[in-house]
């Protein structure tokens, strides 16, 4: 982040400020950006809360992704875990903490980036926080409000019930696929064509369907973010609900097959164990699912997560060794 | 942090919740910590919410400040600009990036001095988020909530009316006395006493009186968190209001005196321009002052910060060098 351009150091806090607020759109709130803190007026008087930070070098490195695609992805991890609740979005705020020599302008692309996928979802920000960090460091540290829609009980991990489907509001495995790619552990072939922008492009600034209201509407009670992998975070919900949750091998498969032309035989890898999807995993009454959903499988009685009848491997993302 | 204490990287991101969680109490929510979000009901159906971080190396250095003193500070904080709202904390989100060489024993003082603050003041954690972060960087960032009770206006910047008395909930001065002592900047007298350790541990976690519900009983409608320096939070007030806020250096002075002994000529200093008190800046119709609270100047007509009718230096805490 060096050449000519103005650092952080060199505009000062309230240089940044003006230059970001230019590109954030405020939340509808009573109180905006400018007092100690905002007010918003929720509907319902319940009001869902999540966050989830990025770091540079940890999370995104500089020379793959954009100050655009960052923004992009620390703001849909955040409303995708606000619509696994079944909550509507209503607004973020963004505590940042950047090294001095943090360019200025990419800090307004990753406001852009951030203002952007807000939009999408039809929210925008209630405010935030700049500090200083030491050299090498930027941390995006994000939370997420929303409001819950009069009458509507959350989705909650626990709410799994034998005889339910096991549904995924999206296909999976593109961010995995991505990295691998950008990694330069898969060489995708020439058949691959635009598979493989794609999957890199989902593992940059991904952008999930916030298909929160859908699954209400399908009578859907339990529903998650895939965020560490789709057998670890089913693993939850078992944990959660007490019950087994029985993946359709077929099924995943045919979710796998078009990434293989990018990441050949790791291609069922990504969608078992590939984090940052950000699709909802959730269970429907049998015979409800909503339109562009994909049906996986079936919560039976019983314990643990199995692909085929077989035990699945639970594994997934983690941030540091240990798990 | 090295030592053969266990380090976050030992033990893993599961390891350190599990750890943490043990010291940490949960906020009174309908969901908690464990699902993708936490959900609360709020009485009024207005929320406040506000985001402030803490830097290892820029807020606070380890051989200064214990762990539990950083949680203190981080929640102090926060909730001083909830409270500044004339709302009721009802919680916080944390998301905290730590190198893996963070020992798990400083994150679980950490977590306590946290526990320790949010007690104080009655409320919980709603859950947070950790993340991994190069070496040598600890970022904590923290998001409360408040409700505001049931039709209360918030209290803002913008409410100061020509008439109306100049209050702070504290006395000012002690952080930053502190900071100056610790920076060995200056030399304690002997008669300083207990003075000594009382700015040096208000520097390392203050414990403001969260005062907002005596001030909307004293009839304010404008307040806010003594953050950045009395002159300097003293000039936003300014903005928003279009007044002139006019302080008496006789109250300010009298404020400086117990100080003299901690940091001899530079007592004013602090009292004007020290950063980090929270205690709240508000103003009250003429002849209202709750218990405790002190007078300290005037609204008039006009603009500026003014001293004994002189204008004032409205220089205060920036994060970076520019301002």
């Amino acid at each position: 982040m060096g050449g000519d351009a103005p650092t952080v150091d060199d505009v000062g806090e309230l240089g940044v400020l003006r230059s970001v607020l230019a590109v954030v759109e405020p939340a509808a709130a009573d109180v905006g950006p400018g007092d100690d803190a905002a007010v918003l007026t929720t509907s319902t008087g319940r009001t869902v809360v999540t966050t989830d930070s990025m770091v540079l070098g940890l999370d995104w490195r500089d020379d793959w992704s954009s100050p655009q695609d960052v923004g992009v992805k620390v703001i849909a991890q955040n409303l995708a875990d606000v619509v696994a609740m079944g909550a509507r979005p209503t607004g973020v705020v963004v505590a940042l903490a950047a090294e001095g020599a943090t360019r200025v302008d990419w800090l307004v692309d990753l406001t852009r980036g951030m203002a952007d996928e807000l939009r999408r979802a039809g929210v925008g920000s209630f405010g935030g926080d700049l500090s200083g960090a030491p050299d090498g460091t930027v941390v995006i540290a994000v939370t997420a409000l929303g409001d819950l829609p009069a009458g509507r009980e959350p989705l909650l991990r626990a709410n799994a019930r034998v005889g339910e489907s096991i549904i995924v509001s999206d296909v999976l495995g593109r961010s995995h696929a991505g990295l691998l790619v950008l990694l330069g552990e898969v060489a995708p072939s020439e058949r691959a064509g635009t598979a493989t922008q794609e999957c890199v492009g989902w593992h940059r600034a991904p952008r999930p369907r916030y298909a929160g209201d859908e699954a209400v509407a399908a009578g859907v009670r339990c529903a998650m973010d895939v965020s560490d992998g789709l057998m670890l975070d089913a693993a939850r919900i078992v944990r959660a609900s007490s019950v087994r949750l029985a993946f359709d091998g077929d099924a995943l498969r045919a979710m796998a097959r078009p990434l293989e032309p990018v990441v050949g035989d790791r291609a069922l890898e990504c969608v078992l164990s590939g984090g940052e999807e950000h699709a909802l995993l959730a269970t429907s009454p049998e015979g409800r699912v909503p339109a562009g959903w994909h049906v996986v499988g079936r919560v039976e009685d019983g314990r643990g997560v199995t692909l085929d009848g077989e035990s699945a491997q639970t594994e997934g993302w983690t941030h540091f060794g240990a798990r």
